[in-house]
């Protein structure tokens, strides 16, 4: 058979591999407690090791503790297509965050193993080191891993360099563990949505436009606290109102701007909150995603002028402060494509969104071309032992996956 | 002479007596602390007491404490003109705030006495007993007591028995203390604005369209918490969104309302309260006031229809609960054309204003006409030992209660 016809991953295969794992570090409410570096992390990976060399693939563990399986392609040279996803989990997570992109790679390489299968570049999969608190795994392939060791000291007050050397890594040779586009021509990575687009829009595959930016501000609003009886309407210099201004306004400028952007006031506080005197201060959290730095930049363009104009009706001073900033890592179009092609040949539906909470793949598209899928959460919900993606939506990703790296290897020059 | 011309009260003589009175229970820091039934209360009624006496007037405790001195009219069972007001402070009051009005009937009578003067009708000068707390002195008046003594009962625990005793009141006989409209014809109080209308105005002399009603109300907004990151805009249950428009709304129902409405959200809480989650729940207080009942609740009503709206866009549930409901007291008309001639006489400019602030007026005004006269309050500060209005002010007042009377005394039949 040619690489190009129709081949499946196995439902079963890839969903007792999924049950397998979550049995170390299982909760009793069925979730899972895999933290990284921990003793079930290190269980865990011992099996995915297992499970990579009976799939045929050469493993190594970087400086950074990344757990790469190596499967051979046509032209040992060549820059390596790479997927993955992580395996450890929040204190009490979920069976499928990040597990599912794992298995779903060392599934795909067993389904070319047993069709005697070689793709013209090798194929990655890789394992990134503490997904879930500091992404030091794909950071230290992206260069971007912070110098001072104390950074990343864990809360126990264990040493990075323990932890490191724990897994097979070692802190001091961390910078051997960075990657360049030389090295992985592009990087694919399957992970569930964590959200409810894919099942509000009833899509079976979703193709993710990016892994969106994150821009924090505080804004506080100073008006003037007064009797709540004695001060007439035109007299007053209300915090609150002024503030109910902004929040509304950040909702109106979020909703109207183009794309996917969000934005959210989530904390707000006011003083001194009292039924009887007219509030003196507000401050609030403001938070910005969009795949587009340009997006974020113009609401907040847009939201300090118009914060001008109720400052001056409300007789408030408001001050807003950058807090926070994240850069969006946009995935590639010939990515996408191939995505949204390997959907129409599995008869798929799909829709484009984008991520927007962290992946490793933020990182790896800093230095190569990056895709994701996202398969459907039910209801959402993710961290949380309620996370649940069927079995049969897990194989589905895991086929677009394959496919999708098939398409790319023809894509890339080797 | 006629009662009909200008006579004027002693500017130095009315400021001397409050400095006076300022003395007991004096602050280091200029302030005053004379609680109800204190020892301070005590010995400042023991003083004015006195005063009363030396002008001329009989002096009387009623059931509820309240001291009323009477200078006599020409028609000895003619029903009286009553003005006064209350010497009781908060724990750290300012020396104008009822005292004012207290002194300025003892001064009008001194100058009556002075000027062998008697209207035709008795004339009472009254000081109310706890008009800062309970205001139970013109609620016996009026014949608005809550029948349980234990309502009454002090923070330090002491019995309303005992605090009536001591200042000469009788809880058991409390019921002897009502009036009607045919013992007191009109009640006409001085008072420290209280606010910064009149200042901000430029007018000497405020004259009182009523006493504000008040009701408040608990809204609760209930939304659904979601990750600020993953949940798009066109997915949300925003409770923070909804309340802004909520407190938006009030604000501008209050704004355009006709005449001098006043609605603040004061209170205003936010669960859970995190930046990166969208807002669950807010609950605020909502404080409405009016000397129209009718204005209120046009709020209640309109708001009531707007917050239907704002939870169908918003997909979240509000509830609207009241919470306190205290009844506006108007002033008579009369009389405020009485205190208007008098400013005119005087060459005293004037503004007609709402009081928001409660004053014995109130209760008083239940029974019977009711008027008050508002002089300036230094940047609106009372309740502070930063509280001012100057001797000439207190005197321009002093002046136009002295008019007001006579012109009552002729309007009001024997």
């Amino acid at each position: 058979m040619t690489v190009n016809s129709v081949i499946y991953v196995n439902q079963e295969r890839l969903n007792n591999s999924i049950s397998r794992l979550a049995e170390i570090g299982k909760l009793p409410d069925g979730g899972v407690r895999r933290i990284a570096y921990s003793p079930e992390d290190l269980q865990a990976r011992e099996l995915v090791k297992r499970w990579m060399t009976e799939a045929g693939m050469n493993v190594r563990i970087d400086a950074a503790g990344n757990m790469i399986g190596t499967y051979p392609g046509q032209v040992e040279k060549a820059p390596v297509l790479a997927t993955g996803s992580h395996i450890d989990t929040v204190p009490s997570g979920g069976i499928y965050d990040g597990t599912l992109g794992v298995l779903a790679g060392i599934e795909v390489v067993r389904v070319f193993k047993e069709n005697n299968i070689k793709l013209i570049h090798p194929l990655e999969v890789i394992v990134f080191t503490d997904e879930e608190s500091t992404m030091l795994g794909s950071k230290a392939m992206s260069g971007n891993i912070v110098s001072n060791p104390e950074y990343y000291r864990r809360d126990d007050g264990t040493s990075i360099q323990a932890c490191l050397e724990r897994i097979g890594g070692n802190w001091d040779k961390l910078s051997t563990a960075q990657r360049s586009k030389s090295e992985i021509a592009a990087y694919l990575e399957l992970h569930v949505e964590q959200g409810v687009v894919l099942e509000t829009v009833a899509k079976q595959i979703g193709i993710v436009s990016g892994i969106v930016g994150q821009n924090r501000f505080n804004i506080a609003i100073t008006g003037k606290a007064n009797h709540a009886g004695t001060t007439p309407m035109e007299m007053r210099k209300d915090a609150l109102v002024a503030a109910c201004q902004v929040v509304l306004t950040v909702n109106n400028l979020a909703i109207n701007s183009q794309g996917d952007m969000v934005a959210t006031v989530g904390a707000f506080n006011v003083w001194p909150n009292a039924a009887n005197i007219i509030p003196a201060k507000v401050e609030m959290s403001l938070d910005v995603r969009d795949i587009y730095l340009y997006n974020i930049y113009n609401l907040a363009i847009n939201l300090q002028k118009q914060i001008s104009v109720i400052a001056a009706n409300t007789q408030t001073k408001i001050s807003m402060q950058p807090t926070l900033r994240v850069e969006p890592t946009l995935a590639k179009t010939e990515i996408k494509d191939a995505i949204a092609q390997s959907c129409r040949q599995l008869q798929l539906s799909y829709h484009h969104l984008p991520s927007r909470a962290g992946h490793d793949a933020q990182e790896i598209g800093k230095f190569t071309d990056m895709g994701m899928i996202f398969v459907p959460s039910v209801a959402g919900i993710s961290h949380s032992e309620s996370e649940y993606t069927s079995a049969e939506q897990c194989s589905q990703g895991a086929n677009v996956l394959l496919q999708s790296l098939i398409q790319l290897d023809q894509l890339y020059p080797v």
